[in-house]
């Protein structure tokens, strides 16, 4: 009965409407939008995320551009690089792909990313706009929550949206969003005293916490709508089994990891619909940067 | 039993503060904070609310520039006139008195302010510090809230708070502040459609709708904290005998009219504290103006 939300579906949709978009504007500005992805150091995680930005980017049509700085890059010399993108006429998104390695101030570093080029969302300019409801970017983990739920016809007015987990990237702006879409926002946190109490009266939750099996099934309201930001990585066969559904087990003793969110599969049975993991609101992000590059490329031409 | 919360002994506390403040920094600085509040034409309310905050200012010691533009001021003059106090030395505050008349664009004039100078706490990039964790200056009603609940040590943590109104003056930042000081919060407005169920489980209730007597005696936990940031304007009789004290009847008879917040008075009697209306909130505003004021002085001289 419980209806999975898969991401990819709308991924591609969202990406079709780039593309539809992009034909009808690219013409005038005589150039594509063009995407940053700036990197410092050899985290293996961050290369893989990077490598599927610049390849969405190329995919798209976009001018990518990968800058890859050296491990013992200094922070006077990424402030020069982020300066030089900040007034180069063929760069329209910036993005910085955290976390960076040490010694580096990351808040310096994010609020020197222009406004105008901040393809993430997440400097204070732009994190104002959005409180005040008049955001041009928004941040890509929540604006993919909020294409999901559009994508399936889902409409917050009016419901009880309980959100768990505070944090700049997920939770905070996904309450924002959620309110400003007229949803009844509980922004529940580790200091939330009854946790349960409020989750077992919303219809629909976003878990945003990195806890696996957090949102158990005792806890969900029968229908609610659950969506699972978390991605977890599960190692032991224990943890496995408290937190991930049986029916993967033969997988995870094959590949020695599981991925899982912070909602329990016992609760997503307990629901209308609900976003896997792998499969859902993760598949969102990397398009939604996408989206933003592009917004930021029509203001910035007057398209 | 309910304990009223005055804004009066907590205003002259914070008053205090500052007085003490600038007598440990100004000497260094060689100059007192100057503040510029700036009034365009003559709406007979805001001239009262200029008059009560040059009047502080200058109480406090600050440097209080009054900048009276008449009612026929362009946009662009308004704008060059806070350019100029953009970059006078001598100003490290500014607040623009709203509503402007017909015929401004607020928000391009909010915008101009220097976020450096901002008073209010309402320029985008000062609204993205708070939403960041990371703000100089608050908006001055909600941190007039967050100042009263301290004086009368009451801690927010855990508590769940129903923050009723979105607004970007008082309910969303009031929302964010709350958080941040670890209350699991929820933020109800116009669409909510169990604003009783809402209220009746919160420890803690800040009614910033602007309707007289929303919060009525039943939605009420035996016990609750409320906060009333409404001011209403009651002038029928019958307004007055649905929601104001009935005591204060022979006043209203007398002077035609009663001010009443947002919360009905038998709420207030099931409460463990509450804000007046008038004597609560209200008497914290232009206080918070002066705190803002000199936190932007002591940051720009990195006093």
């Amino acid at each position: 009965m419980a209806q999975p939300l898969a991401g990819k579906a709308v991924a591609e949709a969202v990406q079709r409407e780039i593309v539809a978009e992009l034909e009808q504007c690219s013409a005038r500005a005589g150039r594509p939008p063009g995407l940053a992805v700036i990197k410092v150091g050899c985290d293996p995680a961050s290369q893989t995320y990077v490598a599927s930005k610049n390849k969405l980017a190329a995919k798209l049509g976009f001018h990518s551009r990968p800058v890859e700085l050296p491990e013992h890059t200094s922070q006077a010399e990424l402030l020069a690089a982020i300066g030089a993108l900040n007034a180069d006429p063929a760069i329209d998104g910036i993005l910085l792909q955290l976390p960076l390695p040490k010694g580096f101030d990351a808040t310096t570093v994010v609020d020197h990313i222009s406004p105008d080029k901040d393809a993430d969302g997440l400097h204070p300019f732009n994190q104002g706009l959005l409180a005040l409801g008049r955001a041009v970017v928004f941040p890509c983990t929540p604006a993919g929550v909020l294409r999901i739920i559009d994508h399936y016809a889902i409409d917050p007015t009016g419901m009880d949206v309980v959100v768990v987990g505070r944090s700049i990237l997920v939770g905070k702006p996904a309450a924002m969003m959620l309110s400003a879409r007229h949803a009844t926002v509980t922004l529940c946190h580790s200091q939330t005293r009854d946790l349960a109490g409020h989750v077992s009266r919303a219809d629909l939750v976003v878990a945003a916490a990195g806890k696996p099996g957090m949102i158990t099934a005792d806890m969900v309201k029968p229908g609610a709508i659950l969506i699972d930001v978390g991605i977890n990585h599960v190692q032991s066969e224990a943890d496995f089994l408290r937190y991930c559904d049986p029916r993967g087990l033969e997988s995870f003793r094959q590949k020695g990891y599981a991925i899982t969110g912070d909602i329990h599969p016992a609760a997503c049975e307990k629901a209308s619909a609900f976003t896997p993991v792998p499969g859902g609101v993760g598949l969102m992000t990397v398009t939604m940067l996408m989206v933003n590059t592009l917004r930021l490329y029509r203001k910035r031409l007057g398209l």
